[in-house]
């Protein structure tokens, strides 16, 4: 089946080494890539040569996880990451998760723009609102109320979109005969003074080829639909099933009609995880892999796994490499509690192991796809064709090989079944995204 | 005469055009080096050649100036002009300012340090307070006192340095065999609070090459000189004759002698603008150039001359191709409010016309020498032995063919006379600046 809308694909850069907490110890990873910006930008003319829309890199002002066996899993900064893929591409938007608790809005506004000048018209911000109480801690601060929080976002989502329009159309006209740098005329001061933030302005920062930033936005319940539905051109979400992911499509499209604007201009990009081999088997050995470089984990995934389907499990009570045992099966249900709990079931019924269950990804934060290109192309298709996505956050488990695997084996399918461009719409992220032009508030 | 001690040099980036405002207009400056990094790049390649210690950014979050017929006067975003100059560099140091009054100190640590980390040890922070009201009006603040704004900044660098100290040496383990990433017991939280900030940590950031960034610090009278003496192991300076560089440097290695530190452990930094030519004259006409480009601003520049030595000067009265009259000049008076103006008056009483003693640079922010390279270097000598500074902070009058000749021309002739080096000392800034590693605070 043909279709004439196109998926979009986002890259997430994740922290150099690949989204599973082991990777970085896999042969053939650099295992200083969290510090060396190479790797950063490998992936992003990786996915560049694919044609991704763009690379996404999130972030929360924190050390998140246990360093003593699992590293970082995102960029020590995602500015300065993005500065340096702009530098080395040409095409692809670059967008990062900054938080609109923790920055204030004329840093945020400069520093995007900057980066969109710099880059031709390519950035997009992530805006969230950051609930993890560790980061308010690092800025000296009690963790604020939801309410508090969205509330500030959007004073700071306003303040930062004023800023970035207060340079309109053409303010810059670099007229070297006539000697005028730019029309002040078309810059002006915002005045914005919220109860949170405020801010003058006016930035000393031209338009780009783009307006300014796209502004995406992620989670935060109701609160994150109206922020998006006032505001963003892109949402980063998670669904872990077809189903959710169309309510959630259909919810934020909804938010965006409320508030004025067309559904069109509103993307949902759904994330998901992918381990890709030549057949099944290899693509779970692949996995397979990761795990046992992660054995230290494995207690607490079996426990996990068990609590998902209503078992105590327990790596000292049985072996993981068996199935679990049918008398216990029989006991099992999927908690209602965890969206991923019927896979797990799924999978435990069918008789694989535990280990093979735990190596499918099913207490993965993202859905995981192992399997072929071919497996991993028919998820995508199936998802997208039942508008459940206007796109995919596409997570590498190992980056060094799997950006690759995923751009010369699973891109060339999706092309060849009319789900996905075969070249670049346009030069900005808002042409990639068929999003309009923007300078200043919506 | 030989000096064992050899001065260090900083080239400050101004906006990729030059300081002087009407740089961007001249023949063979590229009119859009504000937004184009190559222009950051290509400066800080050629101080690389000439073995400058660092590059530095001058900064302050407003826009700054008439953008109607001048151009900036610092990037659009100093770290991400450093992370561009930090990926096609080797050895030069990278020093940006940022205001401790308009940052998180979290957010200030965390991207001076990872550009540090990913620079391998060659970044430094310039710690300034920003008095600027029109920057505090675009953070939505009202201006702080002197006072409060110095007791901020001793919180925020406190807190920076802690954090960059989270990480101990060999913290980061990068044990793939044994998979330990990172050893946790060299990894802590900070726990600071203070009366303005506060900050948990750790933060994600392993050690640099160098440990952690290095401080410098400008300006700020008193309150300025105990935040130096405190932490800072660099100052600019912008001291206008030899004498008040010496007082300013004494004052400075006391300040740190007062904290328990080594005098030798602080560097002063004295800016001065440069224009040469194979001629004095040559050099003149250079300078004559760029103010023919900015003639509108010549009756203000006439009006201030004026001021400064005493005398009613205006285009409307008089002709700026000739001297002051001898008549007018009897009555000539250097002002006591600016050490600038008794070189004005040296001028005037020379003979020379009003638009040459402009052209000489007189009523300049810093010190301008016009002439051969030999009488730059004969200045950057005279100030050296005298023991008035330890380095300078050399600006451009236009970027794009100024920097390459103070490499190619001004260099080997210090060098020549032993007073800079020929190769740099080691592979960080701290090497460079003969100061020691340093993890967390002094
Ligand atoms: C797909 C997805 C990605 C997210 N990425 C980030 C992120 O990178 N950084 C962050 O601070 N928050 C991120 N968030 C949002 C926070 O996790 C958010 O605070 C969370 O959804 C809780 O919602 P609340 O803000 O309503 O409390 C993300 C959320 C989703 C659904
Ligand atoms: C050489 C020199 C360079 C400076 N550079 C900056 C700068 O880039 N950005 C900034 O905000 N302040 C800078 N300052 C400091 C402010 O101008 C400072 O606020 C000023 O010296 C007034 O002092 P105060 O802070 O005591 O009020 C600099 C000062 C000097 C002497």
């Amino acid at each position: 089946m043909k279709t004439e809308k196109k998926m979009q694909l986002a890259l997430q850069l994740v922290s150099g080494y690949g989204v599973e907490s082991s990777a970085w110890r896999m042969p053939g990873t650099d295992p200083a890539a969290y510090t060396n910006t190479d790797s950063y930008v490998e992936m992003a003319k990786m996915a560049e040569k694919g044609k991704f829309q763009m690379v996404f890199i999130a972030d929360t002002p924190v050390l998140g996880g246990d360093l003593r066996r699992q590293s970082p899993t995102f960029p020590m900064d995602p500015m300065l990451a993005l500065m340096a893929v702009a530098r080395e591409t040409e095409r692809i938007g670059l967008v990062a998760t900054l938080s609109t608790t923790f920055n204030y809005p004329y840093n945020l506004a400069r520093q995007f723009k900057a980066l969109d000048v710099i880059s031709h018209g390519r950035v997009g911000w992530n805006a969230v609102t950051t609930s993890n109480p560790a980061a308010a801690a690092n800025f000296g601060a009690q963790p604020l109320s939801r309410k508090e929080r969205y509330a500030m976002a959007h004073e700071s989502i306003q303040i930062v979109q004023a800023l970035w329009g207060s340079w309109e159309e053409g303010a810059w006209t670099l007229d070297v005969e006539g000697g005028q740098f730019a029309d002040m005329d078309k810059i002006k001061p915002i005045n914005l003074q919220g109860h949170y933030h405020g801010s003058r302005g006016p930035l000393a920062i031209p338009p780009s080829e783009q307006g300014q930033p796209v502004i995406f936005q992620a989670g935060g319940g109701y609160e994150g639909l109206e922020l998006a539905g006032s505001y963003a051109s892109g949402v980063y979400a998670n669904p872990y099933d077809i189903e959710s992911a169309r309510e959630q499509r259909q919810a934020i499209r909804q938010s965006a009609v409320r508030f004025g604007r067309n559904p069109d201009d509103i993307k949902l990009i759904a994330g998901f995880i992918f381990s890709i081999g030549s057949t099944e088997e290899e693509a779970l050995d692949r996995r397979r892999q990761l795990m046992s470089l992660a054995s230290d984990e494995i207690p607490d995934r079996v426990r996990y796994l068990g609590a998902m389907i209503g078992l105590a499990l327990s790596v000292d009570a049985m072996d993981i490499n068996e199935p679990i045992p049918t008398e216990m099966l029989k006991r099992a249900y999927p908690s209602p509690q965890d969206p991923r709990s019927p896979r797990a079931l799924e999978l435990a019924l069918k008789g694989l192991s535990i280990r093979d269950i735990l190596a499918h990804g099913v207490i993965n934060y993202h859905p995981v796809v192992a399997g072929t290109p071919t497996q991993v192309a028919d998820f995508m298709e199936e998802w997208f064709l039942a508008e459940a996505v206007d796109g995919f956050s596409v997570v590498p488990d190992i980056a060094f090989d799997g950006v690759e695997d995923f751009v010369n084996l699973v891109v060339p399918i999706l092309q060849e079944r009319g789900l996905y461009h075969e070249d670049y719409e346009g030069e900005t992220l808002r042409e990639h995204m068929g999003v309009p032009y923007q300078y200043g508030p919506l």
